[in-house]
């Protein structure tokens, strides 16, 4: 399923062959966490050469639900994207949404952030929903710890996550559908090497970095996620979840792992912040309101090759919704870009000095 | 500039040469109120056969303002649309901000919306305006007056509109932008007739129906708007302003009149309402939660083409804002559609059976 291509240090250029299409790594995936990326038509993910979205099972779970996705002929057709899906489990739910679960050996209970209503999650449960909707890569149900945590909340995150992996990979599989397993652990390193052990012991067609990006330092993120890396088999695909910054993205490339989700760039377009190849910027500075180049004179996007920065402003000053999109655009653009590049950039050989580059541009 | 290519009826087939391009009439003008077709991109409104489209000078003028329009090289370069642009003249806002505006003689003074700043609009300074940003079609400054109103109140809109009229014919013109006027008068036909005759007089290369859909029913709306189109020369190019309903199209068209602009089509699509070939429909309907069909069956736009009313439904109950995006097109695209295909019935002569079919569908 994935195939190493080169390596330049530690980077790695890889092919993920999945269901509904070929992933080349490194790779960036927008975050369609209810199905649909925010503002942005799956024409134009693939415009922007998007090659895979992230979509979240406690959110579909909750709405539309199975039975309507199951109704559309699976969550593709649902929305439309004939592309490769990856679903997160909900066990990032389990720290993000901590006040509405209880968290049992056998699973979670959530309580609706919607209407209140209960819904329980155990592992087999995720993965069948996962399969069901069928997604390409389905993630298994993980504990995801706030830090700072005590060894005792992160032993345990462990102990629940090998425990539910295990489970998860004894329930009935689909070939359609390659479960990835998270390896959890938060800034310790013993139990990021015991978490990532045991995983490995059970054999996934991938792994994930779960855990990071939840409170602690981008320096220990950092640290954490390299560390980890390592621990993990060189020829399954690694994935570093919640991952979507310029820096924080080349150093995980740097760091060996392959594929990353974040919804950093939607996020930040629909707020007017623009990733460029000169950094971020704020549409909001009034220095732009008579800027009549484009958001980034490097990029060759839609947003950059039709629109000034003044009239970026106006939109944004005027709440007209086309800006929210039209930097939305341009910032999922700019990160698969950077990830075309970092790609050639490993099979040249080149990766350092793409590297540094990209840290002083940013 | 405007030439009758065929008429069944009092339904027209005309054609409009504009300094950007061709009009081909009946047509309907999408509206950017502040130079943006709200959620929807100038490669949308082409893909939708958007042929022009409308914005508004009283907008324009307080944001972004002049100077940012000129320093952009004018308004299609700003918006990057480079097909025709009407700009209305802020005589609208005389009527729809009547709480923020001081009337006299020589003009109309606005408190801004915005900051309360206070700006003067004369008809000599609102046609310098559309012209300095380069408008296809400028729209003389007019005294849009809310009904039910008073005789005493429409025999002085009129006056001041013709007064006003004469005073912006006289002003500088440039080749590029085509000045039309607006026949006021509410619903009393002596001064339709008054209006009319006045203005004609003045030799306009065009003339727009003001003043209505603006309190009254809509059939004293359709008997104003006959009376009015019946008063204007065959020659010339007529717009109705501020009509957007499928039934009150194909009622303006059978008057004889040529163009259309309304926030009807986006407003709707932006609050979930829907306009097909079986009447218009609110996509919040329970019964659409599960309805694998498309929007319209018989619409071949890529809203109806690629996604199912279950999925438009779940995006608007999660409030992604590709909903009212994908809603906009939609609604944009039918009417467009609507337009190419009265066209082709008043060519054909076929424009009753198409009267009565949209009659019957609306």
């Amino acid at each position: 399923m994935f195939t190493l291509l080169a390596k330049d240090g530690e980077a790695r250029r890889g092919r993920l062959r999945l269901a509904h299409g070929v992933v080349e790594t490194p790779c960036f995936m927008p975050v369609g966490t209810t199905a649909a990326v925010k503002a942005l038509t799956p024409a134009d993910l693939r415009e922007a050469q998007t090659q895979i979205v992230l979509s979240n099972t406690y959110h579909l779970w909750l709405r539309p639900g199975l039975s309507a996705i199951e109704a559309a002929g699976g969550l593709h057709r649902f929305m439309s994207w004939d592309g490769p899906i990856l679903t997160d489990s909900g066990g990032f739910q389990v720290f993000s949404l901590e006040s509405r679960r209880t968290l049992d050996d056998d699973g979670v209970t959530f309580s609706s952030h919607l209407d209140g209503s209960k819904h329980r999650f155990t592992p087999e449960g995720v993965v069948d929903f996962q399969q069901r909707i069928g997604s390409d890569v389905a993630m298994v149900l993980d504990v995801c710890v706030k830090l700072p945590a005590t060894r005792e909340q992160l032993e345990e995150a462990v102990r629940l996550t090998t425990t539910w992996a295990s489970r998860s990979a004894e329930a009935p599989q689909r070939d359609q559908t390659a479960l990835f397993a998270i390896v959890q652990g938060g800034l310790d390193s013993g139990l990021r090497e015991r978490s990532a052990r045991e995983l490995v012991e059970l054999d996934f067609p991938g792994y994930a970095i779960g855990g990071l990006s939840v409170g602690e330092t981008r320096e220990e993120m950092y640290a954490a996620a390299r560390h980890t890396a390592d621990l993990l088999p060189a020829e399954k695909p690694r994935y570093l979840m919640g991952v979507g910054t310029v820096r924080d993205l080349i150093a995980a490339i740097d760091a060996g792992i392959d594929i990353f989700d974040s919804v950093y760039p939607t996020r930040c377009g629909r707020n007017g912040r623009a990733m460029t190849h000169n950094g971020e910027l704020n549409i909001f500075n009034a220095a732009f309101v008579n800027d009549q180049t484009p958001l980034d004179a490097a990029c060759d996007c839609s947003t950059c090759t039709g629109y000034s920065r003044a009239y970026l402003a106006h939109c944004f000053r005027s709440k007209e919704m086309l800006g929210p999109r039209l930097l939305s655009y341009h910032n999922v653009y700019f990160l698969n870009a950077m990830m075309r590049d970092a790609r050639a950039a490993i099979e040249s050989r080149t990766w350092v000095i793409f590297r540094g580059r990209a840290w002083s541009e940013s």
